[in-house]
């Protein structure tokens, strides 16, 4: 939940005067999203999100997420539109930052998906790589197995503050990454962060997707070993195979992976784990004590990368084959 | 801002199903309010506001807030209006808390307010006193001289830790109201917490009064010293006369105050003064440290005070009298 910047209604009316969408009826700060302050727009013209990019966000990066935004939706993806002003610009300036305002997606976001979800959305992963392949844009994955180390290095002397030995197991299993992470998988737009509040249903069906301010070049399968752990374990943590089977189902009706994808899944979803696992480290040794957002628990993806470190193949996950 | 409670996309479909608003298209949580959890909700009727009352609000009020706004709405003052159940009923339960649906305003509060946005403030506060004159709820303000020294009991010792002397100032400021405070001045529904963030307007207009869970039965002037307090200083802590006077103008259009309650005017203002110091002290020495609601300076109200302690008659407020 998010609102840190405040935009007076003086500063609203004058940026929003740019655009053909008429005036300003009201504006509502929603309690979503941590990097940016987000605000619900209703003008003439309809419901907007007017997003304020806050400094998690590189401005050098926003022209691949709008342009990626747009790409997306011009082949078929439901995912927010960036508007653009009578000057043909997405991205302006509000209350001293960055801002776009874009499109409104109706649906809500689960909070205990089943099955039929996740295999909704396997096929959408699917379908926004196949529709993201021919995407201009690149943006090097800054948390990848590259990026790990120095996250590594920012929390390793108090990790065991959260629970005993949880220093030395990332720094092994990094190590252990850095050794086998496989190379030359297939790539391309990646979102790598489809958790399930960025996922909307409506009426039974997927609806949209939502927060690409982590898309990124990077593995398919990645992106896909992202979604196995954000998908498909359950509250006591145990790994839900019909999940795991729905989603890879979904996807590969979509895309069909390679041999050297399948291969590479257990280690990817290795990967995975240790990633929001570091994040997760890093934002909870650094949490405000009394802060409204409570960090996501670390714990949580202890207990999933121990799942995958026993995990010999793909069809231990589901996959057919 | 304030979304403490989460609402499941299944509670909520359950929830609404019980009204003839049609099905759920959308939910976001609304930074907005800190007593409760807010919502914009959109279903197939249009948008509404989804409340759940945190546990700073008596349930056993409940039915006065609610009855107020349904009062308060068929005489037409625009504010939100609560919506009923196929069952009558307006108040329900949500995710283990009271609830409510109510309609959603359109307008934005003004962060810089002028003179003529004081002007309709106070005749927006004069009609509001007139329409629920024949409500016949009742509810004591528990936030009126009486309830103000277990505020200071709870301060006393800490409060220098905010300024030197503090401590002494709000207990002898305390001491003093005791034994001036107005009785028997015309009294019935104020609002009692009209500040710019409650009021909307809209292409240059007063367009809803907003938040009524500090609504009580107490003394009209007492509202309009509450007004005074919270529209008429500028940035600086100096009094704007001319908003004062475009304030009470404002009001007096509607209802002309009567001899007493123009007396009364300063002390009342210096008790609408004491009571946000007093409050904001209490949260200001209780408040998390790095949270991201950041609670509201206690000096701007000590400022406001001591303007106060210094006025002699209704006229320093840019009274026509």
């Amino acid at each position: 939940m998010a609102v840190y910047t405040e935009v007076t209604d003086e500063e609203l009316a004058a940026f929003v005067a740019a655009y053909d969408i008429g005036g300003v009826l009201s504006l509502k700060g929603i309690a979503e999203g941590v990097e940016n302050s987000n605000y619900l727009l209703h003008t003439d013209a309809g419901y907007f999100i007017l997003t304020l990019y806050e400094k998690r966000v590189e401005e050098a990066d926003l022209p691949f997420f709008l342009g990626l935004m747009e790409h997306l939706s011009a082949r078929g993806i439901t995912c927010p539109l960036p508007v653009k002003n009578r000057a043909g610009a997405a991205l302006g300036r509000l209350a001293g930052r960055p801002a776009v305002i874009v499109t409104f997606l109706e649906g809500m976001w689960v909070r205990r998906p089943d099955a039929r979800q996740c295999g909704m959305v396997g096929e959408a992963l699917g379908r926004l790589h196949v529709a993201g392949s021919d995407f201009a844009g690149r943006r090097a994955n800054a948390l990848s197995v590259q990026g790990w180390p120095p996250l590594l290095h920012a929390v390793e002397g108090r990790a065991d503050e959260i629970t005993a030995g949880l220093g030395e197991l990332v720094a092994q299993e990094l190590a252990h990454l850095e050794r086998v992470w496989p190379r030359g998988l297939p790539e391309g737009v990646i979102h790598a962060d489809l958790f399930p509040d960025n996922v909307f249903f409506l009426s039974g069906q997927l609806s949209g997707l939502i927060d690409f301010y982590f898309a990124c070049t990077d593995a398919f399968a990645y992106d896909l070993a992202i979604c196995l752990n954000a998908w498909c374990f359950e509250a006591d943590a145990s790994f839900n195979i019909t999940k795991g089977m729905a989603l890879l189902d979904g996807y590969e009706r979509v895309r069909v992976l390679r041999d050297e994808e399948v291969a590479a899944l257990p280690t990817l979803a290795r990967g995975a784990a240790l990633r929001f696992l570091l994040t997760r480290t890093v934002d909870w040794l650094n949490r405000a004590p009394g802060a409204l957002v409570k960090p996501k628990d670390p714990m949580e993806y202890v207990k999933k990368l121990r799942f995958h470190q026993r995990v010999e193949q793909a069809r231990d996950y589901g996959l057919n084959r």
